[in-house]
């Protein structure tokens, strides 16, 4: 992409509506807009960042055994009143009323309808288990919506639900995306420690939040080291190996982890040895739910079993906030001078700056990599706008794209370009040849 | 995929609630659910569908030159009431009050958000021309939804801005969309026949409707064969030549072409041969519009132009119905036993039918053939239920993927299977080799 030919609105300055340092980059580096209290656009380079965290969600979803659907944004009350939770959410849902005056709603969340889809369609024991997941956008009219995407009004949720036949059946289905979650954040390049939680307005008997460690965030957290020492990627664990995976989690989760909520300052010193203890702050980024037949009761959601009795089906819920994890990214991976992605969500993979736009070697030595650069399979966003240096330099740096190359007649003389690691900082004067060696190889 | 671990609820009955051929497939094959009137879920099935329809029309836009980006839901009113549609649009827009009871709607088009936004991000000529799009769902109101996702209330669009310096720069950026709109839907097998068309509640003086032909088509369509005989993908015609894509949409639109409201019978038969008179009924898939500075004016989007001077954004927008078209492509391909993709939107490119589940032999060379078609990047539904055979052929044909291959013990004793092609039915007896030959080669 030529940036001459792209929308990235860019700040100079900071946003004074900023409270935290993902909102303000997210502002400044024009990858959303604002368009009313907690409701968000998603500008170009957002929308690349958003698209590549959705993905990665699905992949590890789709992996676990999870299949998508899509269930729509509005719903009718009446399915919130057979389950009771009409009147118990309050005023953070949104209540709609259409012109035939019906009730409906701006989903939340899906237990409802998603329960109700799925009585509709299976008959038999021979039908489950099954984990259904989509990823939807959903509305909470938070009182006071802040931090820009990481509490808005309207956010993207990805949102799955197992139904399984008993108690131990959906134990699996929850250490399933126990572990699918560990996966997902760690392909972001984030460290998620898992911490028992309250089951809230979701309800159920077991309940984990996965937290990322960020100075802005919301709960102080309290755990072991280990958690941030295991490779879930390379872990081999198979999803089908019930047991395995129980004991890897089981093995994990004994290690000490808290949020300020729950924390025991003499269990976590007697537990973890000083150099092992770590703390600070935590973001919510998923949370995982089993609530047993909470909502197949109510709403008559019943398999005949193997025995010919029928049965209410086990279920869970698992969240993970996808437009929540951008900004989350953010907080987690930033310096002074903007952001650094992590090479899975990138919205570009290089930054190509042309710093004399209009000489005639410079323009042809840029186009010639952004050629070869495309050609290798990256995406490369080339800085071809007639703006002084400095501002290139502090845009590119703002934008934190992993890779740099700086093109520019002074070292075109030389034969040379400069390649510049966002994240290390790190800068080397190579040949056209080599930098392209160095970012493909 | 194996059907005994997906989540697929074929009806045997006709549902009594549908009036048209798309519908009826549509809840047959268990590709949605209706939620409330107009509402829809998208099982699995449909899910697959929608997906690759809508990233055929993002390819497209994106080839186009067009910039992705995602705007909210949920909008203020206050927009709206600038631009004067508030009060105009009807009941046909979901009005909404929040919890600070500010006035909120449920975005039927986005006009006047992306306006603002583009206003907001750019500064001078330089930044211009652009064409920004999102593909996100819609609401509209409808008082008497019907024929399923054909005639939604919630509804996935396309829907691009462009904006430009001048009437005649905007004539080229709606020549782009126009060309694009062709490539768009015939990639998706579909020959969509463009129509001058009124510009209703959107506005301006330009606007055409990219018509498909389908039995249950709102409207009845006239016009000349040769709209059905250009390869649009093979034409060649570039983009950025703005003379020779008008000169060749000029050419193109010369043919005749009008729906019942314009069509002029002694006009049609004066200027088209009878043997290449082409009538029947369209389903409106795409409408594009040219409406200047409708817009930009009253929501103030001016640009500094070279000669210093401010001037008012020309603009247009360009919809395309994604989640319509799903039930459009069903309605254009079908026969009395089902659907018939074609291959770019087909949810599966290849049905397995095991026809003696729990024959040792016969689950092998299943197993063996669905490794391999996968290997070879396929995707495959693989039919490892307990139905009889008869189901599963019924089911195979309803849910319309592009090939089938059936496995039993009796063709196996002879080392052969079949391999059915579901648009021409056409059936061959070939070995398992061959059958991977067939379908990879």
């Amino acid at each position: 992409m030529r940036l001459s030919q792209y929308f990235m609105p860019i700040l100079r300055d900071d946003p004074k509506e900023a409270e935290i340092v993902s909102h303000r980059l997210m502002l400044r580096a024009g990858m959303v807009r604002q368009e009313s209290a907690g409701i968000y656009s998603w500008l170009p380079m957002g929308y690349r960042v958003l698209k590549k965290v959705e993905q990665i969600v699905r992949e590890e979803q789709n992996r676990s055994g999870a299949i998508e659907v899509l269930m729509p944004t509005i719903q009718s009350a009446d399915l919130w009143r057979k389950s009771g939770r009409y009147d118990d959410y309050g005023k953070e849902m949104l209540r709609i009323t259409d012109r035939h005056d019906r009730d409906m709603l701006y989903g939340p969340t899906n237990e409802e309808m998603i329960t109700e889809m799925f009585r509709s369609g299976v008959q038999s024991y021979k039908d489950l288990p099954r984990n259904l997941y989509h990823i939807q956008w959903k509305f909470r009219d938070e009182i006071r919506p802040r931090f820009g995407v990481m509490r808005g009004r309207e956010f993207l949720m990805k949102d799955a639900y197992s139904f399984d036949l008993s108690k131990e059946a959906a134990r699996h289905s929850y250490n399933k995306m126990f572990l699918s979650y560990l996966k997902t954040f760690q392909r972001m390049g984030l460290t998620a420690v898992p911490m028992k939680a309250d089951t809230g307005p979701i309800g159920g008997d077991q309940s984990h939040e996965f937290l990322v460690l960020a100075e802005t965030g919301e709960s102080e957290v309290f755990f072991d080291r280990g958690y941030l020492e295991m490779d879930w990627q390379a872990s081999g664990i198979s999803y089908d190996d019930a047991e395995g995976l129980q004991a890897a989690i089981n093995g994990f989760t004994s290690l000490y982890a808290a949020t300020d909520e729950e924390h025991d300052q003499s269990e976590f010193e007697a537990r973890v040895t000083e150099d092992r203890r770590v703390t600070g702050r935590g973001i919510e980024v998923g949370h995982i739910f089993y609530f047993g037949t909470k909502y197949s009761e109510p709403l008559g959601c019943l398999v005949q079993g193997a025995d010919g009795q029928q049965t209410a089906v086990h279920s869970g819920s698992y969240g993970i906030g996808v437009s929540r994890l951008v900004g989350g990214i953010i907080e987690a991976s930033h310096d002074d001078a903007g952001i650094i992605w992590p090479k899975a969500v990138a919205p570009f993979d290089v930054g190509l700056i042309n710093l004399k736009v209009g000489d005639a070697d410079t323009d042809a030595a840029c186009l010639s990599l952004y050629q070869q650069l495309g050609n290798a399979g990256l995406d490369v966003l080339y800085d071809d706008t007639d703006e002084r240096a400095g501002g290139k330099f502090n845009t590119m740096d703002l934008i934190g794209l992993p890779w740099q190359v700086i093109v520019g007649p002074r070292g075109l003389k030389d034969g040379m370009v400069e390649v510049k690691n966002r994240k290390s900082g790190e800068r080397d004067t190579l040949s056209p040849e080599a930098a392209l060696q160095r970012l493909t190889g």
